[in-house]
């Protein structure tokens, strides 16, 4: 007898810093190969987990969201610990629930927050070395809480769009849409300790978005754009105009909503 | 001209994971050997830093002391910045102070303090991986407390010290004690969080003894000793008789007093 088809959504969190990202290469380390092999051992399937989205090389998940299916009899509240008994310990999975055939970690998805953690103490503690991006030098955090503001709402922001070679097969997916407007609900800097947290919120993100961003703010925090200059630079949808790419290691995928 | 010899103290963290502990061995990543190349490539001396102590493989500092001395005329408020720079972000050194020639790391502490942290939750976050030892299962706390509480004082902790091989050239050193009597200050567990904490202040440690004694008192833990089995234990002088080495992961010295 064949057990029959389920579905289920996994909450984990990863340490990015010695993976090339979520998204499965042929002969590199990456969260998503990890988790295709702990689920073909637990529960024999051959399948491809599908991720909220792609995170890249470094970066971090406090909350990502994956979906698959199996024919497996294993009991839902068994899988949790299965799993990780598979996992190494930089990918815990936290919440393993099972969700009817409609849903998909991607597909589904209606909200994501990022975090973004710049370190500006001195000297910065070994521990937080993979988890940080460096920054002890002077910044105007005002002129960045000003800046951040601006990104609010919905917005073309092309200038922020990494040049994704994948973007072709993207627009060829019903469900991505094909321009790069995208909405922003919360966009915000926080002090915590040494550190200064960028947090932002929104519907969906474009490749390297939530970085340039960062690296577009530096620039306010620098005095070398005026805060209100972020809203010259994403009317100009031009990636030449913002600031660079900020490091992998600072940024978090906090958590996604369905 | 010649500069004239100079002599410093340091204080620094790091993430122990990586290194092959503390003390220098060819052809292995250690924390001296790296201290010895940013020494080198700052100062041009070519000497090898005096620690308060090893630290095994995979432990990891919060607040180890080393100390060398250089002929050098770099400024000592820019040593740190300058020594940094030439070391790995799992090595940060914190303070450097300039002291008399009589400072030794090693020879001049009177006090050590050591934590082993472990996490009691079902699903340790990847995040502390690297700084705990896992231990999910039941525990009686309570027994462990009480059990670490009979090691305060001054002891022989021929029980809880490794065989070590290096044993004959410590002996022959003058200023290590030749025998395994040791004195504690404080011995004592602490919740913090989902993280029992234990914390062990002496005049001086033997090899292993901090693991012996978490790896003691866990058997407290369990039931398969009474907390007060520690006395036996302890006047039994035999390593077979007390309960095996908790792994280093979970261990962190803390701070040396001078």
């Amino acid at each position: 007898m064949c057990d029959e088809m389920r579905h289920f959504k996994l909450t984990l969190a990863y340490d990015g810093t010695d993976f090339h990202g979520w998204q499965v290469q042929p002969g590199a380390e990456t969260v998503q190969g990890r988790m295709r092999e702990a689920i073909r051992l637990i529960t024999g399937a051959e399948i491809l987990p599908q991720g909220s989205g792609r995170t890249d090389a470094g970066v971090h998940a406090l909350g990502q969201v994956a979906s698959f299916s199996a024919a497996t009899n294993i009991p839902v509240a068994n899988l949790r610990a299965a799993l990780n008994s598979r996992l190494p310990a930089s990918i815990r999975i936290h919440a393993v629930e099972e969700v009817g055939p409609e849903f998909h970690a991607r597909h589904s998805a209606h909200e994501k927050t990022y975090q973004y953690r710049l370190y500006r103490g001195e000297v910065t503690p070994p521990f937080f070395a993979r988890y940080v991006t460096r920054h002890p030098w002077p910044l105007d955090e005002d002129a960045m809480r000003r800046a951040a503001g601006y990104v609010v709402g919905r917005h073309d922001f092309t200038s922020f769009a990494a040049n994704d070679p994948d973007r072709a097969a993207r627009l060829a997916d019903a469900d991505d849409p094909a321009d790069n407007v995208r909405e922003i609900y919360e966009s915000r800097f926080d002090r915590e300790g040494e550190e200064l947290v960028y947090t932002v919120r929104g519907a969906g993100f474009l490749h390297h978005m939530v970085r340039n961003l960062v690296g577009t703010f530096l620039l306010a925090g620098k005095g070398r754009i005026a805060p209100e200059g972020v809203q010259e630079i994403m009317a100009a949808r031009d990636r030449a105009r913002a600031g660079a790419t900020a490091p992998a290691s600072g940024l978090w995928l906090i958590s996604v909503r369905y």
